[in-house]
């Protein structure tokens, strides 16, 4: 595909980096976006720390949201309304990707949290009304996307109600070694995949590793 | 593992009657229960046309519930509340494996529906207050499970709060070809795991498959 301009709303922690510097190396121009200019500045010196050739900018969430052409949510849940409400004129009509779950930690461990939305993709489709929402990258191990070259074995389930949009972000996670993004549906069904990801968590914390799920049969 | 007799309460259907076949082939006594001692009989005939060495019984639910060491519930959701509260005695405080998933179908294809209790496993745990409730097999196509002698290349998500509970529902997982028993958790992890079905019967519907789940890394 094209190289597209794609910008990272509360990019900096490891989630936005990751899928940045990966998108970055697949060629497209990555913008890290943040509250304040020196904390996008600071997350594009650890981007350029992993690969120096990845095209990276780091801009403030306005910024990120009015220059991209694909804009990726990825914020932590607990900020994602206080982030994207100001955003919907900026972001407009873009398509965009919601990476976000909504998970709490406790003694027994991580469990997912329920979004009145719906949620938390359907909660994102709400703050930005004119936009394509497509939720997908909810369940991808950041630790997994930090470690280049090494490929990320694992599938996306990429929701949403746009067909043209599900086939765009399915085409940027094909485009990331050892990743594959799959067609799943409508955006209604966003809140078991994010919510998976706190059994992912879980599996993790008792094996020790950072496990990300295959479709069989696909 | 030693042969156990496993009880499946509304087992006439295909996941009931795919679950019995394989954990039957395995060496295991199985009992499928149903509202009555007919319709049992008509699956066990099924069962037996898929393999003749099988040792299965059709029983009412009542006496597979007496009857049986572990307990599956395979019932419908639907149906889960009628068949379950009367049965809370003879399943007293046996290991019960919630299969269920409380799913509905539209225009728009499938879709999970909550379950005020939390899961179906939870409201299964609440039903059959004595019985230690774990979580596992939601995910499996029962046509994959119907034609033997092909793996079921899937991997099964366990969740409950008893850990012996769930090593042993793993040791089963494990004893059906292709398939692999991954303790992922306390029981409140249960509905990401229902709720994931209906995406995968999404993607199944849009690829003209039967679509599993493997966690890499694990």
């Amino acid at each position: 595909m094209t190289a597209q301009t794609l910008g990272f709303l509360g990019g900096t922690g490891p989630q936005g980096r990751g899928l940045g510097l990966r998108l970055g190396q697949a060629g497209h121009r990555i913008l890290i976006g943040s509250r304040t200019q020196e904390k996008a500045a600071a997350a594009v010196e650890k981007v350029h720390a992993k690969d120096p050739e990845v095209d990276v900018r780091g801009v403030t969430n306005d910024v990120a949201a009015t220059e991209a052409d694909i804009v990726f949510v990825v914020v932590p849940y607990s900020a994602q309304q206080a982030t994207l409400a100001p955003l919907a004129g900026a972001v407009g009509s873009k398509l965009v990707v919601s990476c976000a779950n909504n998970l709490t930690f406790d003694a027994a461990g991580p469990v997912h949290v329920p979004v009145p939305a719906g949620s938390a993709a359907a909660e994102c489709a709400q703050l930005l009304p004119d936009a394509v929402v497509v939720g997908a990258f909810q369940n991808v191990s950041a630790t997994k996307l930090l470690r280049v070259p090494d490929p990320v074995e694992a599938d996306v389930l990429v929701v949403g109600d746009d067909e043209e949009a599900r086939v765009a972000v399915c085409a940027l996670a094909d485009q990331i070694p050892g990743m594959r993004g799959i067609e799943a549906g409508p955006l209604r069904l966003a809140a078991p995949i994010e919510d998976l990801t706190a059994v992912l968590l879980a599996v993790n914390k008792r094996r020790k590793t950072h496990a990300g799920i295959r479709l069989t049969g696909v």
